[in-house]
């Protein structure tokens, strides 16, 4: 499961600075990134007039728009989506997620704080708070990294959220939920699929395997 | 896995046009649809001092832009993805996936033929040519609908694409490719992983299930 971390803080606190700095210190280290940005006030990424637009407004409930460099999408939702959802739905190939705002979502969270600006921070550590960046120190039990201490915040993200990661990745969502799994487990589930799969035509050699089972149907 | 049907066409032969015709018979029927368009110039989609903008500046390498009525998502690729990359990597939670061109594609297609536009198809059968949608009748093995009948158009599509889907969807990819199943071996890997799940801690009615296996990891 790619990891999450929000870099959360109060209004003009400088989260979209810190992400504009702090990208080129993960991707320096090899690391692909995804952001995901909320919106409450609704967007346009589309323009009028455009293929994509037309098809739209023809009541598409997602439009993709490929190119050899890039691709976009955009599609309906009923309700904000958490964190979560945004891995499950949209995000692949990438090695960690880094959310400006969602303080409220579950995910650990790193908080900018500008001195200047504001007395008091956003989160407390019941808050999943991990890590502050800030130009005044804070005794609150988490690191707290210099407005311009790009490295050290960079290798904690990189101690904290990737090291940890294994060789070998299994993820499980059962009806939509992501369950953890023990070493053990971890290990049973992927002997029994992988052996299962490796007696099929043309898969005996399976290093990456995904099932989607939805005993519902539409 | 949900099913794809590509729109293509000579230029200037309509596709847009049939897309936007097509896309409201489809949804009146309860239909999620997701088009897929190629753009070969590049495009721009995000504005200029946006936030996520700023992110994809700095180097993220996909931007997602979440709001509770749309989601919107760019990333980089490498190379031009397939209608089968795109569907595993980006789409979910539609019905049906229709592109608009994607000849050289192998998802079977519908082409879309104005006589005065041009003389001769762009497709044979032998491209994955299923049906024909034109102002001229043609005989060469596949249906013809006529340019304003979306209602047969889309009684067709629903018939061909979307009738056969099973009430339980399985769907297995070994080492990134599509491995299709029988009914057998669709059963038997239902079975063994169904009862292997309901003894996990809160998954005691797995209906859906999903399962990643990466042995090479990052």
């Amino acid at each position: 499961m790619i990891p999450i971390v929000s870099i959360v803080g109060k209004s003009d606190s400088g989260k979209t600075t810190l992400i504009e700095k702090l990208l080129p210190e993960l991707t320096r280290r090899g690391l692909r990134i995804a952001t995901v940005k909320h919106d409450t006030h609704g967007f346009e990424v589309d323009h009028e007039g455009k293929d994509s637009w037309r098809h739209k407004r023809a009541g598409a409930h997602t439009v993709v728009i490929s190119s050899p460099q890039k691709v976009a999408l955009i599609r309906d939702v009923e309700r904000d989506l958490t964190l979560d959802e945004i891995r499950g739905k949209l995000i692949q190939d990438v090695d960690l997620i880094v959310s400006e705002g969602y303080k409220k979502d579950v995910q650990p969270k790193i908080e900018i704080f500008r001195k200047e600006v504001h007395e008091d921070l956003l989160c407390t550590p019941e808050d999943q708070l991990v890590a502050i960046v800030s130009n005044r120190p804070f005794d609150i039990g988490v690191p707290c990294f210099d407005l311009e201490d790009m490295k050290g915040l960079g290798d904690f993200i990189e101690k904290t959220f990737l090291k940890q990661e294994k060789k070998r990745r299994v993820s499980l969502r059962v009806n939509g939920k992501a369950v953890s799994l023990t070493t053990f487990v971890s290990d049973f589930v992927v002997s029994t699929i992988s052996g299962m799969v490796s007696v099929l035509k043309g898969c005996g050699n399976p290093r990456q395997i995904e099932i989607h089972i939805d005993e519902e149907g539409k």
